[in-house]
């Protein structure tokens, strides 16, 4: 397997996740050891919830997984940016498209995401399972939880 | 200022750096909340350096700034994606134009980044200078150190 540098942040390595054909960025996420074989087996985009302390192939559940379409490593090997084709469009648990959604502006935030889904409509039923990866639903797109 | 959740990572947010232009991702690094101000308060791209553990205005010294077109910030405030102008044309202290300039292919990495510059001739001469922010090389496009 590939390595890459794991101890200079505590075993995780900060993966950015970007839109293979637009080059938007999705998100960032971290993985552990195990989530980046599982990436690099499966090629779908796995990480560590920091959150849950488990693995997290992202949209297991809902179905909402990312395929990684390309790996790129750092000059250093301590981080990781995934090209990635996002199923179902949306990248982040409150429905936008990417997580950065929110631009900052003349010293105030406004929003200017694109809204693909209301959480609501894609939660609410999976919230009745015990094991759904949206259990803690922030934890699908932080940097730290994810 | 806008507030950010510096918390969850030990006071430091993880800040993806991408060409406003192009979209390419040039590099990853942490802001502290000192960091973050001096980059909103100059539209300058500044830094947390780990490895130095000092503000880190990224090209202070070589001249290759990165001026700030937009920023973003992600849904639960603990990530920053700057949108940016690399001046000098390269963000990588190697030379290359990003960081991630190695991509993964059946199981190997092969270089496929573009060379801006030989590092040699930057950071040959800035080296007699004890000022240079390219004191410790390798922080400059370091998750961690940058």
């Amino acid at each position: 397997m590939i390595r890459l540098d794991f101890e200079k942040c505590g075993g995780l390595i900060p993966t950015i996740v970007q839109d293979f054909k637009t080059g938007e960025i999705l998100m960032l996420a971290f993985m552990n050891e195990d989530a980046w074989r599982h990436t690099l087996e499966t090629g779908t985009a796995t990480y560590w919830s920091r959150t849950r302390r488990e693995l997290w192939v992202k949209g297991k559940t809902s179905g909402h997984v990312q395929s990684v379409k390309e790996i790129r490593i750092d000059c250093d090997d301590d981080t990781v940016l995934l090209k990635v084709e996002q199923v179902g469009g949306a990248a982040c648990h409150t429905g936008y498209r990417s997580c950065f959604f929110k631009k900052v502006e003349d010293g105030s935030v406004r929003v200017v995401g694109e809204k693909i889904f209301d959480p609501k409509d894609v939660y609410d039923g999976l919230a009745k399972s015990p094991k759904i990866d949206g259990k803690v639903k922030s934890s699908r797109c932080k940097a730290r939880e994810s």
